[in-house]
């Protein structure tokens, strides 16, 4: 037995929008197995427990494919000492920034990085998610690394919420390793991706490629490794300056190029060839006040398929809201509701490489969203109001 | 009977934060009764209902002085036909802009007015707003204005929540009367004042001074007769253009004077003298890319008191949670979270009028909230997010 949702106006994602008004969609087993007209619906699906959607609108599950979520402490003070005068630097040397957070995520177990990030997905779900990716890259040390995507493969466990975890040692580079970022490569980063990787604890492999990170040539020694374990890749490129990461993530066929604020037309090229997709973070550049956006209509001419994600972190995207960031990509961005919705449904599972869910077709998970509107529209433009009415995953209703 | 809370970090919001560690607050018949250390909780109290609050922070309920919450239809799709490409004119001549929403709700019954507006009053709720401001001023004819001033005093019957109502028929110059904006002052504007006032439909009257709405002298002729009733006046400045609004709201005592991106000194001064509080809307600035922020820093300098609003309304700023408007405008203006914090309680009470709430003190209502939080920095530091545990109107905790 299964699960028929009635009278809905299903944004399918196919072919655009997809839009079905008055549409059914049948359910079992954790897969859409039917949709079609309400006032056709087969008598096969007559005993199925049934939701009269009353019209409203009904989308895939959203998909969140870059989040840094667990991680321990925050940065609230860190955020009010800035805007009271505090500089950059007096900050740092008071042990702030990403210091203190890898610092907090190192001193916490497994059980308190659960903690300290469940209320975070839980706002995450609140807001429609239904798939998030979660990076490693506050821990910065093997095991650190390890106990971060160890807490991250529970969260599904605890709570109705897929996950997709990324190992992203090569983050930042710890105080033990300041000036010597080829031996952090070599002996953390590369063997905490052996390891993560025996344990059966990562799906892919990130860096972060800036002149204050790794080094294009530092990133594809990593990268080399990855292929090794068949991993796929995916980068930070281009957020603060261009290094012509992006060029590199896309000559070793990576899934998503990520933030591409300097992106160059050599970056463009290689993407659109690799079919590279360009991850948008709006909350980042909103938050470190950047007045340069990534260049969206040379992507779209491309035909660079994008995805929009929170970049949850505890610095530059204190975000947990997938609709927020679809609002802030139109806004601060100019990209259209239409591309804002399929960069968190369909182009953002092709970027976590899922084939089986983001969009309403039949054969695929039912990770669904009913939501208070009628049209797909509304959930961009709203400024971070999340109007979801009911959130399904594998064909079960939140309760 | 009362309550009682525990083991709480108050943040009083009396001389700044106010913190309180370790604190108790007993409530009684709506109002607050006692405040003190919880290891010295008079015997008085011992009785009450006791909630422990484990050391989470307890402020006073947010205030929304600014809102339009209460209308008739979306301008969603207007939203995507800009982003589209649609130039202003387009829209303008398809019937979009404000005026758009002048018809869907002049069309409208009080009921469906209500309908409509009431799941945006239940997304403030959920985002810790406990008192919120609710302007007419879509109606623009004597009973459309009256009508949507009905509905937002049937709110607090029907929701958990404070309202306030001003009178904005001064809001645009309908269709009827395009180039003749001094015969809508003298016939629906002033008119519609009186009978709203004779019904007891209002608390203040607002204005929209500015070159593509009335003049200062116009605004002068209104505010006389708001005055005359003794209605205190406050309004919307200096949003695109100096017009000197602030200095003519000041002249006339105002309570407020709100967006203000375009403030002179001679504004600055007048509001100074006046103690009129200057209102800050992030939202519209946000959505409306502009780029010339309120003077922050002059108003501080010159002693001007800063309410922080969502300026809820379904053009230029379609959101509800203060939390987010607090948050952009840390980031977009550089107000501190101190400032934000007291600029949606304290402040956002004095810009009402109201002084029985915005602080948690013996003898003033007991509306608070219990965030899931350490610090009232937090509150401003995430983007959107609301860790709002439980909400309190009156001594009653919303279920």
């Amino acid at each position: 037995m299964g699960t028929l949702l009635t009278h809905a106006t299903l944004a399918t994602m196919e072919d655009g929008y997809g839009l079905r008004p008055d549409a059914a969609l049948a359910m079992e087993m954790g897969k859409i197995v039917w949709i079609g007209a309400t006032d056709a619906i087969p008598a096969a699906y007559a005993g199925y427990d049934s939701l009269h959607c009353e019209g409203r609108l009904v989308t895939p599950g959203l998909i969140d494919c870059h989040s840094h979520v667990v991680f321990a402490g925050d940065r609230a003070q860190e955020f009010e000492a800035r805007l009271n005068g505090a500089r950059y630097e007096d900050i740092a040397r008071a042990g702030g920034g990403i210091l203190s957070t890898v610092r907090a995520t190192r001193a916490a177990s497994e059980a308190d990085l659960l903690a300290q990030s469940l209320p975070r997905v839980d706002m995450m779900a609140a807001s429609g998610t239904t798939t998030v990716e979660i990076k490693s890259g506050y821990g910065l040390d093997i095991a650190s690394e390890i106990t971060m995507l160890r807490a991250a493969r529970r969260i599904p466990g605890l709570r109705r919420m897929n996950v997709v975890t990324t190992h992203l040692a090569a983050h930042a580079i710890p105080p033990e390793y300041q000036g010597r970022a080829d031996d952090y490569v070599d002996q953390v980063a590369i063997p905490s991706l052996h390891a993560a990787h025996s344990d059966g604890l990562i799906d892919a492999v990130d860096a972060f490629c800036e002149t204050i990170a790794f080094t294009p040539a530092q990133v594809d020694r990593l990268f080399t490794a990855a292929r090794h374990l068949d991993l796929p890749v995916k980068l930070h490129a281009e957020q603060l300056t261009n290094s012509e990461g992006a060029a590199l993530a896309a000559r070793h066929g990576a899934l998503s190029a990520d933030h591409l604020e300097h992106l160059s037309e050599t970056g463009i090229a290689a993407m659109a060839r690799s079919q590279t997709i360009a991850v948008i973070l709006p909350g980042a550049y909103y938050t470190l006040r950047d007045t340069i956006p990534p260049p969206i209509a040379r992507l779209r001419d491309a035909g660079i398929k994008m995805a929009i994600a929170t970049d949850c972190n505890p610095g530059s995207s204190p975000m947990t809201s997938l609709p927020l960031a679809m609002n802030m990509a139109c806004t601060l961005f100019r990209i259209t509701p239409l591309e804002a919705l399929l960069g968190t449904t369909i182009h953002a599972a092709s970027a976590l490489g899922l084939t089986d869910r983001g969009t309403l077709t039949i054969g695929k998970r039912s990770d669904i969203c009913i939501w208070d509107a009628n049209h797909p529209a509304e959930l961009s433009y709203r400024i971070g109001a999340t109007p979801l009415r009911h959130r399904i995953i594998g064909g079960v209703f939140d309760t």
